[in-house]
């Protein structure tokens, strides 16, 4: 069955690209996990990229912090789509170096960019495309949607009643 | 076959929002483009977004500018991949009220962002979507891949050697 | 007799927006509040927006963070006041996005947007808005511009002696 | 009838605010127009803002660029509501300041603020003001709100037909 | 004798304007300290701005953050130089708001502004304006620009025989 | 009789500049102009500061654009109130580096900055600091700032009139 | 003899780039020039930097511009030290895109960044590379910084005497 | 032998600038550490900054906040490589003057910049450029680089395998 490869440039970017795993996991789907950084193992980046699409991956999350390079380098060696996070890093100026560096990308090589921090959605787009031709994900995204929904309903239950008493 | 649907919050974003439909056509995938206003057509943003799922598209492409509030709309109706393009329109602050209204969307509804008037790897990052269960479509990208390459060679030439001549 | 209409994204956003209920309260005014998340429950954001002008609202207040569509949404779907309240969510780049994506909304649907987790200025302005046709309510906002004042007098009775002993 | 005050800070501001103007034409109500600058006719600002509410103004519409100090100006001598227009004037760094100088009001004493160069906006939210009690007026923005539907899909026509012609 | 007056726009700012104070009181030059919200109490502002010249003051520092409005408009009404100093206040974004809001003045009417939250700089201004007529309080100036190399004579000495330990 | 020092970094920025040696000139107070570039001539930037307050001069105005340095040098070497004009040179990412690297300068060496190439209230500025003690000049101001007011009232007149027409 | 190499991403960069290649060839360095792009050429950015220091290269000047990781990964490929030039591509916003990624670089993989654009200043810096352990073109560099000091003496005669008329 | 001169504007940059220290030491390269401001000590930057070339220095690393002029200052008196570091000080205005104020110098005059609070990175090119004629320091700087990808590969082992339990 197809999975998702995660791949981040540190581990002090794994409590961020935890949530990635875990929605994943959520919808029953296979995730590998990597350190690749793109500026201190250069060959390990050129050996992932390059044979990605060999190993039955969907596609390729990859976060990364500051000067992040690693989703963008990613994207050039190999045509699987890639979801890129911005990681707000310690080494980061309020997360514009993170979102711009993996954000900006030139024509010809798109990185599927999320929110600053938003490994959680990058798990959820990855989960869509696998949903695009195998309407087993694409069903559970659907029930998914409807929790969601549900959340918030039952949020609105509590604060309706209290306010309107506060406010009244 | 699979397709991809393109749609954007006004006539006005066409220009940038052609570069999707004409790089799609170049990967063979059909497109179904359409126009649809999140803030004046909110019904049709529904229909459209409700429905999207059962009309064969593989991913949806979405571009607005400033208060770009489209592909997120799009995102929160449909389980399928919603790419979106924030477009540098005449009522946008240099670009980044559209950037930040698409990109930074809350946990449980991603876009997949591309940068700023990135319509055409809007399309690349479609046309992958579609590879990544469909090797054909997957092979075309690694010969497009294979191209640009080929193009920057050719630039190189040019350059390097006249350069060259230049700076010795 | 008039009411306003409070709605939010997320019960994290209520200690922000609790400052609109309060403040209506001071000034005499009904207010009834809600959770409508844009991106969790489209419908329930189809159904409050279309219907709000018929349920005795004056206006409606908006609160929401990051890609902040809320407030835009709604006023496409209503034609009463709409006013925008950015919130600085944990998901908030600085809070940046959500402005942006608040305030720049396109030509034809205003949103009447309030500072940074402004929500005390909604609640005054949406005061004003049913003062503009009505007396009473606009007697108490110019009663509370008074008391605004004394209270700034009273500061500046003990700033003044005191700090002018420390710099003689 | 009741009327909007339109003012704003030079001349040079009219051809943004203009738009104000020509939008409360179209829904037909009346308006009064100055040139009020808050740093070269203070006192002129002064007279203006404490007598306004007795001048029969439901609301008041006031545009600015740079360090836009009238709008707020304005907001804290009166208790009618006040929509404050950004102006991305020729002093000013990107809209930046006129943005932040108009929105980010303290407790108290609020500014409605619109998107840069937003007039038009400022116009409509001024109807919205007065249909918030008067259902002519509110009748009005709903037609209006029709035919902004209608623009769109008279544009989705002609892109829709054209460009899939071109993607297919 | 000649003073210098300090007003700002909320008691929540002396913590950082009570570093003009000090530096004055350093430099021997009286001040008079006062609380003046251009926006809670605009009747003051007028009274204090128009009347500032006939009370012996040579200079006027005036302090607020968010839509700073208060250094501006005090600039608006007396031909006195005024000192801007933006306070990063609670309710501004990261103080941007309150930098543009007080430096980016229209043609005519200056504020001279100092860093964020820079009040100490404020006095040291105030203190060499009154120095460009007066060699008594330019001597002091130069006296304390004196000190302040000595200051970084002597944590040098620390640091360098420290560090190059360090270092070797 | 006492006079302004005008020193800007770069020919390129005199088209901005000359607007203070113009507003000065209007208020008769003598100016004396010279290139100094802070990076380029170091040691006659040394020169100027040093010697500076022995020349006559009642303030100094220094201009530059990107990595601006000039304006805070010239205030490291001279007990004179320097008045710091952010140039929007070629080489300036869009004003701001000229901007905060004049403003933003540390505790103890202040330089009064006025808004983006504001060489016009530059020059105001330094009249206003001769005013502070010489009430000729201060009268020259009060003057100067009565005439803004008429100007400010001819337009009003001009918009006020037409756009009435328009808009009733 | 040492040689300096400069790269950059694509020959739409080559306008900027020159200014590297000219300052070099007045100091008398050879260069190399190639276009070398991280996200088209991977493979050739690999050769490069795997082996840049074979070359007889003393350093390397990369230019790139949006999502910039040119210089980035020259500099984890190779011990040389790297220069990076951010471009104002057109496909950036407004530069701050190309200056993040490029400045931002994680600890342990500098890369010697310069202002936007400023391609000139990075010949002058890989000059002064060479000229750390060579006297001669040491001297070159001191020879050069002459000539920008008698260039802006040139220019002060020109403007202090015109304008000093102007101003008195 | 060379060395490398490290300056900083203030005691209060040790804790960032001990980075490079630490660094070059590990690399065996001897430094010099001082304080020198550019604001407080302009006299001793000059002599600094005039000498330096004369001491033995390959390069000299400054490191400075806020308005940062200290890295221009040094590089516009010496012809040696200088690499400067923004500093995010108490100060700063989130570190953008720091970054601005150093990264965007005029043409001639370049200062090698680094990442905010980049002092490590500061000392790794520092070697590099003594690396550019020195192959011990250069083997010393391939060595470096091994580590490093040693203990990203040792962050893989226990990340890759605890994940990947996670996840399946």
């Amino acid at each position: 069955m197809t999975k998702i490869a995660i791949v981040m440039g540190s581990t002090s970017d794994m409590p961020v690209m935890q949530d990635a795993i875990d929605i994943l996991k959520e919808f029953g789907i296979e995730t590998e996990v990597d350190i690749v950084s793109a500026h201190r193992t250069p060959e390990k980046l050129f050996e992932f990229g390059k044979n990605a699409h060999k190993n039955g991956y969907a596609a390729i999350i990859a976060g990364a912090g500051g000067a992040a390079h690693l989703p963008g380098m990613v994207a050039s060696l190999t045509p699987l789509p890639v979801i890129g996070v911005p990681v707000k890093s310690s080494n980061s100026i309020d997360g514009w170096d993170s979102v711009l560096s993996i954000l900006q990308m030139p024509g010809g090589v798109p990185v599927a960019t999320v929110a600053l921090n938003g490994a959680k959605n990058a798990g959820i787009l990855a989960a869509q495309i696998i949903g695009a031709a195998d309407t087993t994900v694409r069903d559970r995204i659907m029930t998914y949607k409807e929790r969601l929904k549900e959340k918030v309903v039952e949020g609105a239950k509590i604060v309706g009643s209290g306010s309107t008493m506060n406010s009244k």
